[in-house]
């Protein structure tokens, strides 16, 4: 089983092939700074090839999944005043550092097992970056949510404005919330598909996510990495593209055991047990 | 009019311009072995051109729309037990055979007239591929669905995975229910916008496919068929391609009589009569 | 601030920053007729640049937002009887009128400031194909919209059937009513995500069109605009192409004095006020 | 090996794995109808998953590859004289043609093995369509070639305009022939790169096309059809997917005997043998 | 004919069909500023529909066919010093200006008719945007050409980078040109493909490029305008799409009039008369 | 600068702004094992951002530039004989570890400072992987090169097939030599665009480099790096996205000083220094 262990995340395995990442700096409501989002970034590059973990649960201690970015932290990096200096080379530092912040969100994105993002408390500006980045999103009922960035007098550029149109249906919707930052809740983060379940509290909601998780789990490893990835290529690429990918790709995934093993326990009605992937 | 006699499906002609094809292999609740996949692409492909032909319906006799794979019949094909011998030249086969059988359902989406699937008591695993190929979908509201492929060790490789994401708005929706392979009903397919209505029954399903079919068959067959083949192209491309696209493909459909034809029978309040294409 | 003077709109500033753009042909139902979609162009492409507007509304006077193409205007222009001659040449004459007029409607969508479509009344054929150009809709709760032109014989060709897939999220629905013309109202356009809000009647609507645009005003314009350009960007793109955009795009933004003062009035809790852009 | 018999190409077998291809209709130059595009699909389409064959050569027998379209037998066809009757519907009867007809060619560039275009005398309009489908081009110091289709009125639609800009470098020359459809020799085929080499006369073309047949065909058919596959798509595509496909593709290549075969053959200075595919 | 009269340009109609746009500020080595490229777009954008017009040539008179930007003129606007201000704001004005000057240029491209570009004397930095922008490039034997942007200080932004490596086939070439801004000749044009021919000085060039014009403008317009639209759609898109794109294009084309007006010319031997387009 | 020391390059800055890497296992005559693309990952990423470093030498110490894999090494890793085993969880091992591999060689394409390779001696397989990952390829005349892959029973994965076609025009001669594995030399490298300079022999061919370093290091790192990412971004989008991505880039690229002291160096005739970026 992996074995980094980051300072700002707590990682246990509540269940076989279940690994639980909790963001794990409550007392700034989980507020992100970079040092965070570098150990994320390698939390889930070590997390991907694991063969022991099958789903990944992402979610945060304390009151909060995650206030978004430190933006004291962040007023003195990122977000420092514009010193006098050349505006083009300005330009090419803040392009590395955006380019490399965006790398360690898209981590969640890349990792080959699935991940589901349990939200409550606030979860705002980098939230919804981190959010999306995930596979499956559900929250507690108290949950409030913003595309906070334009607050701070910025275009969000995480992932938010990238992978919102693409993760709900309502392109009116995103560009209502991402323009004026305004809070919403879990009703109307299920209503428009952002969400696909609320929970009571986080407590029900950390127990429901285990329970799809369990599920998932029980599945084919080949069946359910190979469903993530040709559904993130698919979204992004016309469908005949996306069609001859799966091809390719399930011309090596169906000569998997799995898919006997799968077979037979159907048959018999029982739980199938699959090789570690 | 189309006089090809496909033998696991039966074709018939409710009304003027409306064909109404039904999966018939109610024994085995419509499941789909690999000489039913190839009648279903001549089929297509045989109404598509059919001047007689403006609006297709596909349902199921029985008790299903259908249960998908015949596992039975692929267990001895495309999911034989892999026999031991160079695994890419086995690759190179299943590629052969993964496309072929895509091509098949693609024959859906590719027929010239829009295609109404009309769902009742079992859409499972194949069932979703062949409908997302269809353009509108309906369902009783008995109608159980599931994503199933995952269940039997493998992802889904003939369309959903590729066409599923770009039918429902909900991205997190697609992965829950394609990672879980878990059953959702009629009243989810409709908050989701799988499909876009439910009928009480299958019987008031088809009455109702027939009353879409027989308003859209009531329309200019270039108008309709334009419209069709406009939105798919442009679903899968920048909204600019789509209008440059639209703008090539009205400058031959403008030049149309319908026209005419359309804007007289609006100004005389009767109903217009289109001539066949 | 911005002086030209259209003649079939009325442009008002209610407020500090909001343009009020009304389509004002009432005695037509605001149907549109050439001179119109240039006069659009030419208005949207004045208020793009200008300072001292952020964020714009577009709604109709009378009764309708707009009852579409003026048909009775068409059917002695672009679609006037097909008269003998050689359908190529006609073709490349009718190319050119359908992409001068797209390229008028798109001018919403180029406009760089945020536009709200406010609706009410009738919002039928071009009335969509500018409201999924815009955008935020929102919509009086008597609107009765329809993609209006499979009943005049024709495919929907200056925007509809290329925008409003990516605007929805059921590709199902958005072929029903491509297909069938049918009327739809408030409720639906709510539930598939088409408007984002339904107000009680038009007057509410444009108090509500007001207070959404008093928000999105009030915020960074460097910040409001990038977050519009890149998310329409990203709609067309896969998400890594919209990533690097992003930080293309931010790598200039972010060396804007607005974050600090955004920043600034946070901790002090006080409105910000942000040069003109 | 294939036993389908086509009435206009003679199929032989030179070598073993090589199947050599003529267009037989040398009383009219390998003037090409439609009888003869149908059978050059069902034959590629035959040769494709042929194990006994890995490269195919395709020539023309007489005094020319082909002297393109049979115009005479296209002026009852699809070059027919414009009757009245709806421009629309007419249309629809083109584009169907038209498509069949691409597809047909298309054959060629779809076929699994590389296909090795061997020209000679006349290679014009069709002739060039036919050879930029195919994967190499060579032709004897004789051979005149032509864009030849804005001499008979129309843009060339059979696959010339799309291939040849990828084929080679310099679109300004593409555009040069293409708008001119003046005549070019082998010598500036050459130059320009359409084809590789230039042999000086037919007799000892084939034999050169033999010999590159035949290093082809000693090759890994595991390898030399997967070059094949990945660089028709990565021509098509941004470079990070085409390295994403080439890593999907070569995890079930990499698992062939073949790689060993040939390591191994390669220590002892010997021909590798490897298995049908 | 066409009246618009540029104050910068001349524009003469040496041939039927032929018009000879020079671009006339010869005491400056005819240098661009501002009001020249914003003449250049409307000059081509009322040729571009004029049916008098089949053929565009694009030289310079005096000692050049262009230096480039007037860098005097230009340093007192895009060029000026950095003033302070904020960068962001500074970044917007800069976007426009720019996008405005592409759009001048890329009128050359978007215009229906064939352009060729004859070069004389020196073709430096913005020559290379314009005559990429063309369809054809020829120059006499005496040019000097330069990707001159960097010896500025920029990357060359309106054109040459985004048009350059698809004009010819080496893209190390365009790297080493572009990354060393040196100077190349005539022949080096020629043998990477920049330049489809060289002539022995400018006289000689002026009438090649009326013989190549002539022989262009005499075949048929929907041929031509045709070919030239479908060569740039299919240069940016997969095969497939420039497939399906020229099948729709051509449904209309091929029911002109002109298919029959030269097969029948080609069988009597006589010069084909094409209606004006 | 820099102070990484790889174990198997040689860095050395023969001149300011310079880094020149040295593949330094002569012994093997530079073949690669996969703690040597580790290396070269590492250490491109870390002269990218070195400010110090504004051109980068790429060649290989010994008797070759690189012999490609070394496949003895492989033998026992990526290349090791099958084991029995299931071929999906191989394949997933394969992918993981051929995506690996390539992005240490798309390391070299990915560095904001243009990167020449030199080659001499040897160039197999992996060698032109690396090469067309460079930006400028030039040779010495003794250099023997082979796109070696199919010799060893697999399709080249490390991004020949990717990018090949994109570097060099005729897409005909890429199949030759990728199908064939056939030897080329330095004159056909020349002639096909794939090395834009030959050098008698290693020693003047480093020299010529210098040169080519040097002229490049002397211009405006701002401009000059812009160059290399816009001209790489539009190799592979359409005309269109690239232009809109340059006036992006150059919104900030455009405020440097750098213009400034490059027009008054060039006013008065001298060198022009710039900050370091």
């Amino acid at each position: 089983m992996s074995t980094y262990t980051p300072k700002h995340f707590t990682v246990t395995f509540p269940q076989e092939y279940i690994a639980h990442v909790e963001i794990n700096r409550p007392q700034k409501l989980n507020a992100f700074f970079e040092e965070m989002w570098l150990e994320l970034r390698t939390l889930f590059e070590t997390l991907s090839p694991d063969p022991s973990v099958r789903v990944i649960i992402l979610s945060g201690t304390g009151k909060a999944f995650t206030a978004g970015l430190d933006v004291q932290a962040a007023s003195t990096g990122l977000l420092a005043p514009n010193e006098t200096g050349d505006p083009a080379r300005k330009a090419a530092h803040l392009r590395r550092h955006i380019s490399s912040f965006q790398a360690c969100i898209s981590a969640i994105e890349h990792c080959e097992k699935p991940v589901i993002a349990a939200m409550h408390g606030f979860a705002l500006g980098l939230a919804v970056d981190i959010a999306t980045a995930a596979d499956i999103r559900i929250c507690a009922a108290d949950t409030r949510f913003a595309v906070k960035e334009v607050d701070i007098g910025l275009a969000a550029d995480i992932g938010t404005l990238s992978r919102l149109p693409k993760v709900v249906g309502s392109f009116g919707w995103v560009k209502d919330v991402a323009l004026s930052a305004r809070l919403f809740g879990a009703d109307e983060a299920l209503r428009v598909g952002f969400v696909s379940s609320v929970f009571e509290d986080k407590e029900v909601m950390v127990q429901g996510a285990l329970e799809m998780a369990g599920l998932i789990a029980s599945k084919s490893p080949v069946a359910v990495q190979g469903t993530k990835e040709i559904l993130n290529w698919s979204r992004d690429r016309p469908v005949e593209d996306g069609l001859r990918y799966t091809s390719v790709w399930n011309s090596a995934a169906l000569q998997t055991q799995d898919v006997q093993t799968a077979l037979l326990s159907g048959i018999q009605k029982r739980k199938a047990t699959f090789e570690k992937l």
